[in-house]
């Protein structure tokens, strides 16, 4: 356990706590059930917010990375996961080849790719590194300050089929968030099976899709449990044609930014939460979050500097901005060493693997914790999200608290499904 | 890690560990193209005997109990593997009842009972417990020392289906061993899963069946990995008309003792081992090895004297014995705390959860553990079995020498569902 944590075991949470331990039974069958009619996403990392009187999920990345922040604990249940996954996927595999980001020379980011390697070794497969980034011309041997060692090789096309030299993988696991488009070399693979799909790219996704998929799951599994879908979700809208270099569409942005936020003042009110509701910006499409914003009041954006301004119109990776995702802030009340943290919990296949903190020491609890000078803390999720303990008390038990952060991120884990699903371009469409 | 455990770290075991590290991605397939053609038994603990030059299986057990011992850490793969299971048998279950052997009031076997309601109440079902001991004639609360506590209620039979009053069970899971026979009232159920099958019970299963099986799983693994499967199988060979009582087949079996005893010899010699060959004698059927003897001359059985022979001629719950398995005894080079040690791997759906060691102070290493005074010592196997490490020299590395018990665990798991095939008497044939 991670010294020094405060996991917000007290206050309204609690009582959701409660209410999820209770009804695990009911809640393990709910998943089962959709697991029968929709297909999980390969892999996840769900950005969890726990505010204390709520906790939902705000981001969902469909290509992971920090699989090296989670603890030596939590690797024999993602082998075990893995080997479930592989065994859907593609029985026969032999080979699996990863594509990593490409110009990383990330130390961490690497130790990512060499636990990833590990992981699917372990559960049965040879497994190689191809890098899809034209400055990798051979193979590259890269140690690591622990001793381990990765190797990035150019990827090669041959006709329909992506492999390396002398390997040609059956599956291919991207763990390349594509931030800046679709590279061509990936498309119209013959015989392959890509994971995640290329419509799960970040310039091809819509974060305000995947919340409306949320706010679905969110509203099934509330009824299920008679709770109002509230209590995990983050009230979300998008706005699009928004310029905020030229300033076009700033009017009806601010219209919708209020709009938001006396729905969120409305709520703070029934559950009689003294907070300053606020809401955060967010770039529809690309890579997450970078530019994200905290908003408390509409004016603000009126007020926005020129540096604000064009912080906002691109991504990290350049790509401009053109639609908003308008989104419910939901403050953190967890805390580590200080800094204020967030719950990242990873998924493979429908399973739940364990989790990490996010922590930022120069960053408020209204913030975003993306940003450089964030750590991470592995966190011994591992008993936390399957072995929960009923007849405990509410709020002091970390392994319930950490069997309701599973739930939650596998709700976000199952809206992502059904986004995906809906955004299939090779869909059959029934009429 | 338990202390003072010597895992018989040196020795040829180190060339069979160092093959299968090397071979790791070749085995895992060659177990994920046989799971294709092949149901895991619902969960099984093998119990192995590490000679120092070989390593095998000596028994099967299709209804584990010992959950209890388990340490912790492996009960997340438990959940993991247990809802995996589920979603294979019966996803829309929301009702398991657990048959527990009868007469008991061992307080260790009510805490596996426990220990099991809690992994499949943690993979979200409704677990109770219903005996089908007729002495069971009201709900029974019993606490266990620990605080848990365990509610056994008498099972209903109305119609085809078995229950409990108000609780209707989708899959009735058997942790008896049906020593004495397959009840009525288990007979011809409609609409509900029973596991294991009836056909697992010890009354109907045969040891020397499952042994045949064993060498055919064995000779296909060895072949695939290149090595003698001698080193991973106990030559077993049944004798059948036996009567220790009257004597009656008694030169027989002394014939293919000695049989057995110079194909042990002739591999002994092949591999330069001076110790003495031995076989141990079990009943071939009937809840297994209580009466096991170990035998190094086949003389010796002229020489058995009344009370050796009636202890051999009946099993642990007064079953006649009539057919007996001779199996090459193997000896275990592995000790904890100064007493004989030997593996024991659990296993549920096609995953290997854990391990723990069955000890004996008063047992030497020729001899069956499996008697009064043998107690267990839990051990974190976890690592072991899924996360081995490649790259570290063979004998020196618990993960490594855990994973080679996992994968020959897994070929006793996979021989008993060979077994559980051709035995099955409602399998379609197909001419």
């Amino acid at each position: 356990m991670v010294p020094h944590l405060i996991t917000a075991l007290t206050g309204p949470i609690n009582e959701l706590e409660q209410r999820m331990l209770d009804a695990m039974p009911a809640i393990e069958r709910w998943f089962r059930l959709e697991w029968m009619e929709h297909t999980p996403p390969f892999y996840t990392s769900a950005h969890l917010r726990n505010a204390g009187f709520k906790l939902a999920p705000v981001n969902t990345n469909l290509f992971p990375r920090g699989w090296n922040f989670l603890s030596e604990d939590m690797l024999p249940l993602a082998v075990q996961a893995a080997i479930a996954a592989i065994e859907k996927i593609c029985p026969e595999a032999r080979n699996l080849l990863i594509i990593p980001e490409n110009h990383t020379r990330n130390l961490s980011y690497l130790a990512n790719l060499v636990q990833l390697q590990r992981i699917f070794q372990r559960a049965g497969l040879n497994v190689r590194v191809g890098s899809i980034d034209p400055g990798v011309k051979k193979a590259t041997r890269i140690e690591l300050p622990n001793g381990d060692t990765v190797v990035l090789e150019p990827v090669m096309r041959t006709g329909g089929r992506l492999g390396l030299k002398h390997f040609d993988p059956c599956t291919i696991l991207l763990n390349n968030e594509l931030a800046t488009g679709t590279p061509g070399i990936l498309e119209d693979l013959y015989g392959q099976y890509l994971l995640p799909p290329l419509h799960a790219g970040a310039t091809v996704r819509c974060k305000s899709k995947h919340f409306r998929c949320y706010e679905e799951v969110g509203k099934r599994f509330g009824k299920m449990l008679g709770i109002d879908p509230w209590l995990i979700h983050p009230i979300s809208a998008p706005c699009e044609d928004v310029d905020f270099v030229q300033g076009a569409g700033m009017e009806r942005l601010q219209t919708e930014v209020d709009a938001l936020l006396t729905k969120v003042r409305r709520k703070y009110k029934e559950y009689g939460i003294h907070e300053k509701p606020f809401v955060i910006l967010k770039a529809d499409q690309g890579a997450y979050s970078m530019g994200a914003m905290p908003v408390h009041d509409a004016k603000e954006l009126e007020a926005l500097n020129r540096k604000a301004r064009s912080k906002m119109a691109v991504t990290k990776d350049g790509m401009p901005v053109q639609a908003v995702l308008i989104q419910e802030g939901v403050p953190t009340q967890e805390r580590v060493h200080e800094s204020a943290a967030e719950p990242v919990v990873y998924t493979m296949d429908r399973y739940v693997i364990g989790g990490v903190y996010r922590v930022h020491p120069e960053r408020g609890t209204n913030e975003n914790l993306n940003a450089p000078g964030a750590s991470f803390v592995p966190l011994a999720f591992t008993h936390g999200t399957q072995m929960p303990q009923p007849g405990v008390r509410p709020g002091t038990s970390a392994p319930n608290r950490f069997y309701m952060y599973g739930v939650v991120a596998r709700l976000a884990m199952l809206a992502a499904s059904y986004e995906l699903e809906a955004t299939d371009p090779n869909a059959e469409v029934y009429d």
